[in-house]
């Protein structure tokens, strides 16, 4: 792909990555997790970019995580070995799996109910592909999962599995809910909470006489507040990678730390009513309004200049499709900065999941600002 | 592409296409406006897709609006050959916008100030390409645009244009505004104001010696309503191609005439919480909750089965990136619908252009519900 190295020859709007920022993000969350004593399985659902795994990822070839089953062929093809499709298999999508297995990826599925256990086990036994699967476990009723309490219906998922050819590979949680906290000492309760539900559910197949070599949980805040994984094998988290106002506000990351933004180009003033048209609308942003509900809500973003600087109190109020109406909050004591047309701005973003999602390449930027390297995302399914 | 004929047989989630509908909808749109004696240029913003733009345009060439300048390269490499940058122009782009040129298509930009005025002379002075360019009137505080009563900027963008070798291709509108009515009589009204806006600016113009050959107007809901447009020449909209809840609510699609959907496979069910998950969360869907503001709020979105026929009162109640909660609205009298694992739903979702940015192509229906084509879309910039 063409690559200028200045920001201010890109087309815009296009998606900035700090490669420094990422660095560091994931380097903290290496440290704290061996720290801890567990493996670090990272979650590619927010990068889908094999150049970003291969700074996550604690080997080239793995572990990681993966939402979608395109990921894991991208991934599988890029060398990673080890992954898990972290998302409750339907049957239909089994040969696909196995396809992907059979080019070499030890890729595992999840389930939470014996009508899937006995689908992957009748796939087995028809293919011969031992398909390894981890049971999902309800962690806190944010979503999907059987109860870690709910002993009979995870023995008899893992003995479907075992039956079946079939491989019983673990539990896995998700402390969704978590997201809905905003400091450390409840998100560190929620990991712990987190951690004994993991625990008693594997202790449930272990008691029946079932497997259980990983024990995997994860979230970003619960990835970086947890203080003891005792029984824990493993732990995914992603989107702390990149960072982004909702999981600032969340306290998981440091607003200083997000590495992922949005250049723009001012288009258009509407000065009468202070606002400033840029390019960057909610095509370029994405629809998410993660913050709308947090206490402070961050509109369609905050602007920054092209350091990264914030223009203090300058949001993008609303969005067009293709137009952002950057103004001031209101009430604001800052004035509006001078941006005629043609200035470029950076711009903060509610989630980073959703933004890279309408980006099919990362313009990644070295520690003195230059466009260093263009790396591709894979996206859809 | 490869392309199962059976939808039972596509991966999901995957964007479901209804060209029965489609065409319905355009001839629909064309016939009325033909009635009106203007022009059609539609907005291919929503579709992003060529196959989309033969049907919706009145000839293979054009006219065409546009969102993006990778749009214009797309279908210009398609052989539309009349088109028009719907989004105010930076100088950044002016290079990229002649390129277009020279490989043959007419790509006019539109601009709101003497400063972009002065840039696209400069250019057209500096590169010989006398690119045409509309100004972009505000016709209901909606956006960008020069007030339509405001001759001194018109006038003077006008003549900048003209002295600096660019040509002066006439005034556009869009009555934003109008997505937040929602009846018949007051989108009539609006489609009205928007008329005496583009008028007035002409005439202003005119008055001034200056050409005004296009006097373009339109949105999804004044193009349907519009009840005379006299002195208008032609009128864009896109939605309305392909509707969705949003568009119904404002009542300017009918909810029978929604040609979009997102085909998605039960991955799961927490049946103490009445809940089946499927494999379409926010990624599929979209994060766009427009209908979240009107009387009535469609969540992410309304479900349906196979042939396209709603289940009463079901809906996508919350979304995790690749996770729907399907669930029966609150107070329902209806009973939630035996789905197993495996079974496929049909989701209509808030907003046409959010869902199938999440997507690099259509499954498009015949009439029997087979499948009879894939259709690729170009998104990004």
């Amino acid at each position: 792909m063409p690559m200028p190295a200045d920001v201010m020859d890109l087309e815009t709007p296009c998606l900035l990555l700090d490669e420094q920022r990422l660095r560091a993000n994931v380097a903290r969350m290496k440290t704290h997790l061996a720290s801890l004593g567990v493996a670090f399985r990272p979650h590619l659902k927010t990068a889908k970019s094999l150049d970003v795994a291969r700074i996550a990822m604690t080997s080239p070839s793995g572990p990681a995580t993966v939402s979608t089953l395109r990921e894991a062929e991208y991934f599988a093809a890029g060398g990673v070995r080890d992954m898990i499709y972290a998302v409750g298999i339907a049957p239909a999508k089994l040969p696909r799996v196995s396809a992907i297995r059979a080019a070499g990826a030890d890729l595992a599925v999840i389930l939470d109910s014996i009508e899937q256990a006995d689908a992957v086990a009748a796939h087995a036994t028809r293919t011969g592909d031992a398909i390894p699967a981890l049971i999902e476990i309800d962690a806190d009723g944010h979503r999907s999962g059987v109860a870690p309490d709910d002993a009979a219906t995870l023995v008899a998922i893992g003995q479907r599995l075992a039956t079946g050819g079939a491989a019983l590979r673990g539990v896995l949680l998700h402390a969704g809910d978590s997201y809905a906290l905003n400091n450390p000492a409840a998100i560190a309760d929620a990991a712990e909470a987190e951690r004994i539900a993991a625990v008693t559910a594997a202790n449930a197949l272990r008691s029946a006489g079932l497997p259980c070599p990983i024990v995997s949980v994860g979230s970003t805040p619960t990835a970086r507040y947890a203080r003891d994984l005792t029984g824990v094998t493993e732990v995914r988290a992603g989107v702390f990678m990149f960072g982004d106002l909702y999981q600032a506000g969340v306290s998981s990351v440091d607003f200083g730390d997000i590495a992922l933004s949005v250049l723009a180009t001012v288009i258009g003033h509407q000065k009468a009513k202070g606002w400033i048209i840029v390019d960057a609308g909610w095509m370029a942003l994405s629809r998410d309004r993660g913050t709308a509900k947090q206490a402070v809500d961050q509109a369609y973003g905050q602007v920054c200049d092209l350091a990264g600087r914030l223009y203090p109190d300058l949001v993008v109020a609303d969005a067009n499709q293709e137009h952002g109406i950057v103004a001031l909050r209101k009430g604001a004591a800052a004035a509006l900065p001078d941006l005629p047309i043609g200035a470029r701005i950076r711009i903060l973003t509610n989630h980073a999941c959703a933004t890279g999602a309408q980006y099919d390449r990362y313009h990644v930027l070295d520690a003195a600002g230059a466009v260093s390297a263009v790396w591709p995302r894979v996206n859809g399914w």
